[in-house]
């Protein structure tokens, strides 16, 4: 249990994802010795690169390239490995193949802990099916009847933990479980830093960051600056006790 | 904050509320070093003691002396402390220097988790205002404008679990933590055991502590074969970290 | 279990609830052999009489009185008792005393059950208070531990239906029991009309219970004309089968 | 109406499924006369057959002929009829084809009862699309303009009643209904029985029965030993009274 | 902003689903010199044509054609545009193709308003189907990255309101605007009359708009006799102050 | 309706929260020509006043001299009036009286629009209750039948506004309208600055004031800088359209 927690897997909806809503416990996790691996099911260039749209000469594989390259950089500053999948957004429409290539990763990576989106996002119907995807993946991992090649039946439901949308309250968003960021809080910075074209919300996403230090303090994390706030999919039985 | 958590103060309607719902966790409080306080806000002798009121000759006075000889039994058996406040029962209504007695012990005993009922329970009101009554008590302790005798201001908001109504769905309760009592089981068993007019409810809370251990498999605790449910009233964001 | 069914018990606000809200089960329970009391808290000339009040040299004492005469003009048309207590309205503050008188009518009364409000209106806090009430009262009676001078303890908690508030959705109404009132719809009109001064409401609880019946149709009532429609406190056990 | 009621379909994802979740109240139906005929839609042998695939040899042949086996003698056991569908699962991804053939189903059986999965299990994600599944099938059985080989359109919406997930609480899953099923317990105990590498949870949904039949217990129905919980997928309107 | 609010665009399943949900909003905004255009995704022939199919001799082609004439002849009393489109129903199963048709017309129309169906309906699985495939259009009609021939990528997300659905709280529907329709109640009426095999509805929707008139008025609009009732998909924010 | 507008009421717990959650919309309600009227209904000086009683020499007294000084140089930058009511706080528990003494205010002031804390703040059990007594308040200040001394019965329910508690989530806060407050920012940060000792708290509502803008223009504001957010209390039927 314990020794799974050392591999966290990120699964988002798009690049950006990753850096506005989980890159401080990314770092968070590279910083006291685990791993971290994050997977972008898309690219993210059909609503999520408006700027990147208003470049000349824009096109749908330079705009591509541009995500890859954000995305290594910022996963290089996290500490984390990276891929993006080719999926198709606008809307997200998985197949059964996409849930076994997930369960495939899983079933080989073994994460303890899973990072996604939360289930509803009025302002982004993808990012709502997501977390379905997810958990989709994971029981089919789990199936000691279900054949992926390259792979043995057999995978612990691991924690997993939905990152903050967009317009929380809006998105029926109520964080149980807040993470104080404060000394990671550089690293998230400039990962995020490696977006140029979203400059606005990078400092959207610090001022969230200030704000769920405050619930955090409110919790009883004292001396918390940035928090990142999270919803547990499943109650809390891991360690027997009441959780730290 | 870890120091803190040394200290556990459960506040229960009713004696035998601490047996059937947190005998364990206060069981394994003991066992792992920590000490416990129980405070029962009355006899329960109201509604609370079908078995006794069919004794012959019994009267409330008798009633509650049974009740305390039993409550110190149990206590004695889970290695914490106990008392009995006689607050009226069916209805609980408490009054301002009520919720100022429980502020001036939370101020000296400084409890780092509190264990009480949830909010809601359509068989027994009283139960579900229980909760109000340790809300209030929390923040006045805490207030720093407000003096009690024999206290000094300042009181760390606590972690509160509530713990598990007679009959969950219908009273809305959602548990969100499960605690492993395996070890503690046998200790939990005899506490219940000091209250043998309640045979019957001492069956059913064995078997609910099954459920619970069935329930906390499900979440990722192994091997566990005794549990109790709890809520947490607050989110968690004392450790930093994803709660273990 | 079917033997107390043959009582059932109204407690209301006002007077005016009884006859918009569930005058027409009244109606039935009567009209298939079995008894009715009715119990109004109040006069209802605080804020339920705004024509009375408008009328030239009213007081309160001749608005109590009307009401009565109403009341009870109601009451004969329903074949019910009533009776009006004189509790505090606006707001509604019941005493321990006021619950225990009710406790006492449920232990003599034996209701098996009991109509009463449901437990929030946004558009008059007291309403949202009775439930409650009636809820405490039920646990006293129940308690073996509880003397009330002229009863004997003992009282098995009844079915309990919270009727329809004025504005459904906006008070989370969520009704999940439609009783078809059709046979005894002239009964219910009649009763309506006993309280002239509110011929606009009258009107309206028509076409609620025309929209009720379209409701329960839906649900399976064929043939239904008019309806109220409920939500049962607790869930179905009393027959050990699926509800009919 | 109280005719269709002496025909029951259950519609679950997986055999097991009919076995710990309503297996007792089959029973009932038969024991009170009426029939009960069981469709599972898939095998179950992706992710509910752990114990199989660890059997040397296992193939998915074999393990899909042992739940024919033991489905077969469990509905024996039960006096029922059952089958099962061939559907995918681990996704269960149904198609319009799969809805009409369901669809048809309930126009030739013309069952007044209906019992299926809730909509949400976060431990398996198939049994949440269950109901959805049934719920287009009832719509579909009952439209007017819509032809199927071997069926006369027409199908009066039946009763559903969503039987009880793993976690119920983690599920949202909020019984409004508890089936006695005392006088039957011995053959649910015998049905469960016939899935011998599925000893474990047949203990578990033993302490369950036994933790419903207190819940019935609170909720009216004296002397239960054993029960299931249901919740209503509509109000009910059915018998035009309180439900009995 | 406010010049978008000139067009109003309707998104319903069936052509039935605009006269009694909608019309008299959409008869408002003509009246007030906008725009309105409806577009209903299916002829609703399959399960919406109760009494049509019971005409001798009905075919689908007739059905269509007769709902297409009714459909016309009440936008024309209405004031507005209409188109059917011949999507699957029953179930409803959108393509991706169907989601860009739709994101086109929002991308060349603009409304302002967008009024299609609530998100849940147990009484009519593909009227919950409609808003997600209305806000996946809207997000696709925005997505800068996305060419849909024949459009210019851009488009401002809508105000939505979805329209009520037949069992209001069973599909927990929660009303939070209501639109006074007293002065086009006529023209509301007269577009119903359209569709004269639903003479049921018909009868059955003027009650259901004078209750919800009856609720406008004790949200504070006097004088209210006919009024329609909607959920705003989003919160408000567009004038900048409260809400007039 | 819109002349009542001109008149807002702010009822408040303490002193400080008109300040952060609400001195916005007070500032603009006047810079747009209407008035405002504060009435914070205790001083706030248990709980709410920290650093006050840091400060050498602190009395209740000082305390509440310091903060009347406070709150009358904030009414005056925001240009409205304001009262302090010295009722007890820790806990909050009012009187009949106390609500009688608001219906009069309500009944003289007349106000349109009354703005309010929220119904649950688990960080602070009185501002929880506020909500409660308000709504009291208002009943009585329209009900025809009830004097109260120096006032004529009559008062047209207002619109009620809940404004945002410290932890919005974990208050189950759902905001629903966004005011846009950028043009009157500078007004707020004054109030604000009226209450140096604290001035963290001046800091955190400014990061929230920002964040609420950020909503305001996933919701269609564009170009909002600072917002604050609120909860309608009842649907909105007002002005009979769709609210601007």
């Amino acid at each position: 249990m314990e020794e799974a927690r050392n591999r966290l897997l990120v699964v988002s909806a798009h690049p950006g994802d990753v850096l506005w809503r989980c890159a401080g416990t990314v770092a968070k996790q590279v910083k006291e010795g685990g791993e971290a691996r994050i997977i972008s099911l898309s690219y993210g260039i059909a609503g999520e690169s408006v700027a990147l749209w208003k470049q000349e000469g824009m096109t749908a594989e330079k705009a591509k390239q541009i995500r890859v390259e954000q995305m290594e950089n910022a996963a290089k500053v996290l500490g984390a490995s990276c891929e993006i999948w080719d999926l198709p957004e606008y809307p997200f429409r998985p197949t059964i193949e996409d849930m076994y290539r997930l369960a495939a990763v899983l079933r080989t990576y073994q994460p303890g802990i899973v990072l996604t989106h939360h289930d509803s996002d009025p302002l982004n119907p993808d990012h709502g099916l997501i977390l379905d995807f997810v958990k989709n993946a994971v029981e089919i991992a789990g199936a000691d009847g279900i054949q992926i090649e390259g792979t043995v039946p057999g995978f612990d439901r691991p924690e997993i933990y939905c990152f903050e949308p967009h317009a929380s309250e809006a998105s029926d968003f109520k964080p149980n479980v807040f993470i104080d960021i404060t000394n990671v809080w550089e690293i998230k910075d400039a990962a995020m830093a490696c977006m140029p074209d979203k400059a606005g919300i990078r400092k959207a996403y610090t001022e969230r960051a200030i704000l769920r230090a405050t619930n955090a303090k409110s919790f009883g994390r004292k001396g918390c600056k940035y928090a990142e706030a999270y919803r547990a999919f499943l109650p809390f039985a891991r360690g027997g006790g009441f959780p730290r």
